[in-house]
C-alpha cells in the first residue's frame, strides 16, 4: 500500500471497508462464541440467536462485496491497492461461510440441549476459542498488512487440529463404550469439524494475506494441510 | 452482457476467463469422480493420483484470479461486466475448496481401502454423481449467463440434501449394530458430508450467477437451507 493517496475519498474507501470487515469479523466471532456457549450452557433461546443473527452477516456481506464493486468502478485502482480490493471480495465469502458454521453449530446445540449431555464439554469450547483467536488474528493481519500476523495464523492451525483430533478420538471412544452414546457423539463431531473449518477459513485468510502484501502465491503448498481428522 | 464488445481483446480476456473456469471445473468434477472411484473400487493408486493432481487445480485457481486482475487493471470493466469479474474471483475460490474435498475424500479412501469394507457403497456413488453434476450445471450457468439453469442448481440441492440424510442414517444404523463398525462408519459419514458440502459450493456458485445476471441478491434466503444433516 503506498503511504499517501492524492485522491482522499480513495482513501476514504479503502478505511471505509477495512473497518466494515473488521465489523462484519466481529460480528463472526461472536456468533462463534454464542454457538458454543449455547452447547455449553444448554442454553436454546441463545442458539435461537445465533441463527437469527446470521442474516445480519449476510447483509454484511452484499454491503462490502458492493463496496468492492464500486471501489473497483469508480476509483479503477492497480497494483497493490487491486489486490486489497480482490482480496477483501474473497475474505468476506470466508467470513460469511464462518458465519454459516456458526448457525450450524447452532443448530446442533439445539437439538444436543433436548437430551442429556454425553460427557463434560471441556476441550470443544477451547477449540472454539482458538478457532475464533485465529479468524480476529487474520483479519487483522489483513486490515494492517501484517505478514508476521499472518504467519501465526499459519502456524496456529497445526495446534487446532491437534485438539480437533483429540477430540474426535474421545467421541470415537466414547461411541465404541457404548451405543447409546453414537447419535450425540456423531453431532459432537460434526460440531468439532465445523469449529476446525473455521479455523480453516482463518488459514484461508492468512495465506492471502501474505500473498496480498507480498504478492507471492503461498496458497498452495499450505493447503495440503486441509486435510480433515 | 452488452452483445458486442467493442474492444477485441476484452472480449477475448473474458472468453479466456471463460474457458479456464471451464478447465477448472472439468478438472474438478474429475477428481470428485476420481477419489469416489478409489472408495468403491478400492483402488489405491487412484487415490494418490487425485491427491497429487490437487497441484493442477491449484495452479488454475493463481492463474484465474491473475488473469481477473489483469482484466480489472487493464480494461477496467463497468457494469455488467465487472460483475462477472468479481464473481469469477469468487467462483475460483469455490473451485479450489471443491478440488481440497475432493483430495479429503481420496485420503479417507485410501485409509478405507486398507480394511474390508463396511458394506456395498450403492449411495455414495449415487451422492457424487449429483454433486458433480450440480457444480458442472452450476458453472455451465455461469459462463452462459443462464439463469434458468442456476435456479434448476438451487432445486437440485434439496435431492442431495435428501441422500445425504439416507447415506447418514444407515451409517447410523451400522454403527449401532456393531462397535466394530464405527470407525468405518465415522469416515464414510465424513465422505458423504464432504459430497454434500461440494453441492454446497455448486449452490454458491448458482446463486451468484443469478445475481451476476440479474443484479438482484438472492444468497440470503437460500443460505438458509445449507445446515448440515
Amino acid at each position: 500500500m503506498p503511504a499517501t493517496h492524492t485522491d482522499k475519498a480513495f482513501e476514504q474507501d479503502l478505511r471505509d471497508l477495512r473497518e466494515r470487515l473488521l465489523a462484519m469479523g466481529a460480528k463472526v466471532e461472536a456468533l462463534i462464541a454464542g454457538s458454543v456457549r449455547a452447547l455449553t450452557e444448554r442454553d436454546s433461546t441463545l442458539a435461537e440467536k445465533v441463527i437469527q443473527s446470521d442474516k445480519d452477516v449476510n447483509r454484511l456481506e452484499v454491503e462490502i462485496d458492493d463496496l468492492c464493486r464500486r471501489i473497483l468502478a469508480l476509483r479503477q485502482p492497480a497494483a497493490s491497492d487491486l489486490r486489497l480490493i480482490t482480496t477483501a471480495l474473497k475474505i468476506v465469502t470466508d467470513l460469511e461461510r464462518i458465519g454459516d458454521l456458526a448457525v450450524n453449530i447452532a443448530e446442533r446445540a439445539h437439538d444436543l440441549n433436548q437430551v442429556p449431555p454425553l460427557a463434560p464439554y471441556v476441550d470443544t469450547p477451547k477449540l472454539a476459542e482458538l478457532a475464533q483467536q485465529q479468524v480476529k488474528k487474520a483479519l487483522d493481519a489483513f486490515v494492517s498488512d501484517d505478514v508476521a500476523k499472518a504467519e501465526e495464523v499459519l502456524k496456529g492451525d497445526d495446534l487446532l487440529d491437534a485438539l480437533f483430533l483429540k477430540i474426535f478420538n474421545e467421541l470415537l471412544a466414547y461411541m465404541m463404550e457404548d451405543s447409546k452414546n453414537i447419535r450425540r457423539a456423531t453431532a459432537l463431531m460434526f460440531i468439532a469439524k465445523h469449529l476446525e473449518r473455521i479455523g480453516d477459513h482463518a488459514l484461508n485468510v492468512a495465506e492471502m494475506v501474505v500473498y496480498m502484501v507480498r504478492g507471492k502465491d503461498i496458497r498452495h503448498p499450505l493447503s495440503r494441510n486441509l486435510t480433515m481428522e
